[in-house]
């Protein structure tokens, strides 16, 4: 049979690349309002391709927000049923002259993707497509398969609560299978358990209303950017604590046994210095960096703005300063909760001589996959036969907002089935995939239908 | 003689507005260099302005950087010779989405000329212009006059002080005019006797070699806008004092009894406060908000970035953040040293985590003008007669960085003769100048050329 799938896969593997770069044209950002035509363009592009895999019906399904694409092929009510998500929305490609090639226009260097999306989740999603595609032509699908799709994974999954609720028949299913998540490397498989949670805030600080030279009123007049820094300093400590008041409250402590797991899992910390070259790991005191990613929030600025930001020098005292704020949880934090009490301490941070606004954009729960199930050891097994090595469960730091939301309302636990690797460089410039992943993962989905009709 | 003055304005004024608009139209941008073009077609149409206004010859002489206008018209050697300096250089104009009109298209609304440059410089160097047209045109004029225009004042003058150096004789005068300062206000007016000097910080904060994902990375490498927030809110303290060491060291301690002087120059802090529409003036602690501005240094962020600064949310953990820092300068404080020492302070803040870059981009040095010259008595009474009030001395806080050079090379103290207006928004969105300044500020110089030739 493996060898079966593998000869399906490299006879249409040309066709494949050119499926896969059709999605990937379409520039659908989902953080940019004016990208609405591409979003929906590139839903009706996965209508076309899921119909031509072999679904017997595609429909694109609208939410509050960005519409959902929804296919099915159903076998048998007795038999059970696959639900797959992927997400067709890409984060924006900014910035654009730090990327070799166009991000929009894919291109294959040294066995590899090359565009945005080309892994998160184009790639991925697309993989599950044509695994779906095999098992159909070759009259092999032994269970029911159902598709969704969102548009909004990029900016929150804020519509998909709300959506799933509202559709809880139609999105009724046995399993849910996920390909957004990495591995710990092309010959270290690993299926992540846990994803942590997410919020995220923006930062407006006023000064004056209106910019101001500095020269004149240097000295005398609030500097926004300098306030703003002197709220940001505050939040983390010399120990790489995040100083906001009560916000390990919730954090689960992790058994000293889980721990010890943990430290068996392979890192080289010169290796991954290496590739990030950087000069040192950093974060909180007392744990490692597969910690500090996996079982411990952290506090990141994603971005920060005000005043000139041009070429040489211009003498302005700002009028205002910008930042965005992140903050990815563990298990047990709450991110309404969070979200609420960071607003607060930002709110109580800043000075009386300035203006501050803070506003809450999204939010994700954290998600933890039991490693027991007749699923999780499904994907096990499938890995095993494909890499030729038993995958590592492994807790990794991304949020996929959608994941908990489907854990609470449909009350299934997703399989985390990721192909990707850390140097994919995922919402980066020049993300990449390779093809040999690629090809592996189409196979590893194909070995999991295998084994869940065991 | 007032009148003639009044009215050869009032009969030419259209022609004025037209010629100055003419200058304003040309972006000379001096910080974009793709705006080397435009830089020397203002720089030519200053030379047709002047030898329509009078000059006998005007020349654009090469420096090391931008070109420099110079004019002259000889009457008698034996005469004394009054030097006009100015810009034709402006500063850039973003924020463009501030600006209520097109900031190279100049609209006059509520009496006041709207556009970039048309008070700093090209306004108040302009009125020189036509001053001296008219003493020229009604042959009354009794000294030789001398124009320099320069098109690098807004990034330094960098230039400036070689080719002051090696036209000193061409350069040769007994008095330097320099209109590209302000006033009290309207009703109020001063005469500028102290500049505070300038240095002028780029900083580049790196971590890991590309933009990574804020979820697989956060927590485990350091964030570069937090070092950098962290570096910079360590500038100043809770008393507003700089923190720097050595900062102060050579800062001129300003007498009690000019302190007294000071605390007599008309301050509202509740109409500055509106004006601004800041909560509450800040600053160093123990000075006045006219002390805080004039006589003591300033450190001011001029311009942040860093990260995702787009619409929305994005979860990147950047590679890099940078920030522009400005100093402003008291006298004896040299700027080459406080650059320095301020480069350093600031490497030794970073983390072992990152790497910094400090890179000094431009400064200058302080200046102070004696009120009891024949040149400041002849502005006094020149001010006097046409605003009906004794002017003020005021040191203010900007910086003109060729000032002190003028005064080291060529060893004659200029007079700042400006007659713009805190509400002039010069190097900010909606730049303007009353026409009834414009016009009230070459009646002005005409008669300081009528106090001097007496």
């Amino acid at each position: 049979m493996n060898s079966t799938a593998k000869s399906y896969i490299s006879t249409n593997k040309d066709r494949f690349i050119e499926e896969l770069f059709s999605l990937i044209r379409i520039p659908s950002v989902s953080a940019h309002t004016h990208r609405q035509p591409e979003i929906l363009q590139c839903a009706e592009r996965w209508t076309e391709i899921l119909l031509a895999s072999g679904a017997d019906s595609v429909k694109i399904l609208p939410t509050e927000g960005n519409p959902v694409v929804f296919a099915t092929k159903f076998i048998d009510p007795k038999l059970p049923t696959i639900m797959v998500y992927g997400h067709y929305d890409v984060m924006p490609a900014e910035p654009l002259e730090l990327w070799s090639s166009k991000p929009f226009e894919p291109e294959i260097r040294d066995e590899k993707i090359f565009a945005r999306g080309a892994d998160d989740d184009k790639g991925q999603s697309f993989m599950h497509a044509k695994a779906f595609e095999y098992l159909v032509k070759n009259n092999l699908l032994k269970c029911n398969v159902k598709f969704i799709l969102e548009g909004e994974e990029e900016i929150g999954s804020s519509s998909l609560e709300k959506f799933c609720k509202e559709n809880k028949e139609l999105l009724k299913c046995d399993t849910i299978l996920v390909s957004d998540t990495s591995m710990l490397s092309a010959d270290k498989p690993s299926i992540t358990t846990g994803l942590r949670g997410l919020a995220y805030w923006q930062i407006e600080v006023t000064s004056a209303s209106r910019d101001l030279h500095s020269g004149i009123f240097g000295g005398a007049v609030a500097n926004p950017i300098m306030e703003l820094s002197k709220i940001l300093a505050q939040l983390t400590n010399a120990d790489g604590k995040i100083t906001i008041p009560h916000f390990y409250d919730e954090v689960e402590e992790v058994s000293d046994y889980e721990r010890e797991l943990i430290a068996k899992i392979p890192f080289n910390e010169e290796e991954y210095k290496h590739d990030l070259q950087i000069k040192a790991v950093s974060g909180e005191k007392g744990y490692s960096t597969i910690e500090r990613t996996g079982i411990r929030p952290a506090l990141d600025i994603c971005g920060i703005w005000g005043g000139y930001t041009g070429e040489g020098s211009k003498t302005v005292l700002p009028s205002k300063a910008f930042a965005k704020l992140s903050a990815r949880l563990v298990p047990n934090q709450q991110y309404e909760k969070i979200a609420q009490l960071v607003s607060e301490h930002l709110t109580q941070l800043a000075s009386k001589n300035i203006d501050i606004k803070v506003s809450s954009l999204h939010g994700a729960q954290s998600y933890v996959c039991p490693i027991d199930s007749k699923e999780y050891k499904a994907a096990e097994a499938a890995y095993t036969k494909v890499f030729e090595k038993k995958p590592l469960p492994v807790r990794r730091g991304g949020s996929i907002g959608v994941i908990p939301i489907f854990e609470k309302v449909l009350n299934v636990k997703p399989i985390l089935m990721g192909f990707g690797l850390e140097s994919d460089a995922i919402h980066s410039p020049n993300e990449n995939f390779p093809l040999d992943l690629f090809y592996k993962g189409i196979e590893t989905i194909i070995e999991f239908y295998n084994e869940m009709s065991n």
